[in-house]
């Protein structure tokens, strides 16, 4: 069944309330060498402990400073194209954690910071990025770690037409907890549910669970083609569409060049990667992607057109460094597309 | 329901015979102004006259010679492959008759001239192509427009696991009843019949005639992206797969450097491009790519690896001037792939 507008639906305020980890990205360009001799496996997510943390962050030079973490990426994107988005992460009251809330506040998504945290610094990711566009995240989750299921606010998911968790929260059981608690209540008041697997190795760690989700709990879900085969340990991209149509009503598989394929039921549909220059760091493509895909769905448009608009605005997020676009997405985004 | 080994089947000795224009072609590389001097559309297939043939002929300098037709092309291919084929086509008794018939011995292929034609020349085809690597034909078609049902051996067509038909046959009556006599052979003899689209502008002039085949007479449909979408006369690739889904139970479309997309019965399975350091000349890219997957496709293997080898086979014959492979194609797949 094509998605339906999902906009007026009573009760509904926000198109998507995404959850995760609230991260300050801290980018810096490194040499194939830096991850050969720091024993780092390219394109992974590694959780590092505060003193590692420090240890890498001394190795890299220049380096840039901007808030991200997947799901708070989603909700800047989403609102970026003019739509309504909101975030729960949690943060601290430091220089960071202000930094994190400020950014999220220019561009206008409602944040709900939770419980504050006393106890731990903001979290951080140290995000090296080699020549060949590649991004290796090392990442100290600090306050971000202590997201439980009181800081989820019923209120605040039952007012979004989706609500939208990354897979990064099945790193720790408190934070697994309070994806299930938003979850329930998403359901509870008849709204949608999406999931992004977040990274291959995330999903190796979890993929039991993982499954076990995405069969009965997920309308959504978003990955890329490792992450797809390995929560299927397929190796071809053919066979884990194939399963993938039996679990999940809709979900979209993204392809770096290759573009992308959406499912809706039993329709696949193919996208093709919007053309670009050329690749500079590929950091929060993925996070558009899914803002560009739920901004064309919450409006019932077709599966079709929701992966062309992810699509459009993940081109524009991989030709700078940062995961966050440096327009307005609605300047990007042709507007026949946007209109509804 | 996937592929099954059709190779064993009694009364089979060719995995697939080929009926289509006996060409030759005549190769030239020319620059954008030709086409717009000549009013020829770039990328399109042009029947001419004895008279203009020899002109367009008379403005080209270096050109090369090789024998070609679409149809001839892929039993080439799949000979090339270690495969078994036949071909029928219309022929004249002159110079570059027998080098066409020549041609096609060398590499195995059985040839089924049909009746001698006595009144034209062997057809030839001028193809110029443009410095983006798009080739334009312009086909003075001699004999080959002679064919008609009664060339169309019963037990040659019999003998094939698949008989192949090219969609030109339908530029002329007699030809398109030869293409019925043969479909009918095949399907008496519970043979499975295949057809390519073979030119956007072939199919827009045949369009009817083309959606009844689909719907009623094809088991296998060859086409690219910007034929599929003249059938059903929609602008979006997967529209037009979405239709091809219920009309038609095997089916594969190319899409140049997107790779191509095959379809089994309610699947649909996507195979990449395979990498090349440059297109020098894309004749005979979908030519060979049918070659590579009908030598899988009687072989039963699975529809995936079909549209691979098509893949791999044809990423050979687009590096180079000319619609043939340069080296034998069993060198080019891997050995996995072509073992059964």
């Amino acid at each position: 069944m094509p998605p339906t507008n999902l906009t007026g639906v009573a009760g509904v305020s926000l198109d998507s309330l995404t959850i995760g980890n609230a991260l300050v990205d801290v980018l810096a360009t490194v040499d194939e060498g830096f991850l050969v001799r720091e024993k780092i496996v390219k394109g992974s997510m590694n959780l590092v402990e505060m003193s590692r943390s420090k240890h890498l962050h001394s190795l890299v030079n220049s380096r840039t400073e901007m808030s991200g973490g997947s799901a708070a990426n989603t909700a800047y994107g989403l609102a970026s194209l003019g739509g309504k988005a909101g975030f729960i992460g949690k943060i601290s009251a430091d220089r960071l954690g202000e930094s994190f809330a400020k950014d999220l506040a220019n561009v206008g998504v409602k944040f709900f910071p939770g419980v504050t945290c006393q106890t731990e610094d903001t979290g951080r990711c140290l995000i090296v990025v080699t020549p060949d566009g590649n991004r290796t995240m090392n990442t100290f989750l600090g306050a971000a770690s202590l997201l439980d299921a009181a800081d989820i606010s019923r209120e605040a998911v039952q007012s979004a037409a989706v609500v939208m968790l990354e897979g990064y929260l099945f790193d720790r059981d408190a934070a697994k907890e309070a994806f299930r608690v938003a979850a329930e209540y998403a359901h509870a008041a008849g709204r949608k549910v999406a999931l992004t697997l977040s990274d291959s190795f995330c999903v190796d760690r979890h993929r039991v669970d993982f499954l076990s989700l995405v069969k009965n709990d997920i309308d959504i879900l978003f990955s890329n083609e490792d992450e797809i085969k390995s929560l299927y340990q397929v190796d071809s991209i053919n066979e884990a569409l194939h399963q993938l149509r039996s679990d999940c009503e809709f979900a979209a598989v993204t392809r770096n060049e290759h573009g992308s394929v959406v499912i809706d039921g039993e329709e696949v549909v193919i996208i093709d990667a919007e053309p670009v220059d050329s690749v500079v760091d590929a950091t929060g493509a993925g996070d558009m992607y899914a803002a560009g895909f739920l901004y064309g769905f919450v409006r019932g448009k077709t599966i079709e057109q929701c992966g062309k608009i992810g699509s459009i605005v993940a081109s524009e997020v991989i030709t700078h460094m940062g995961p966050r676009p440096l327009v307005s997405l609605t300047s990007v985004v042709p507007k026949d597309l946007l209109s509804f």
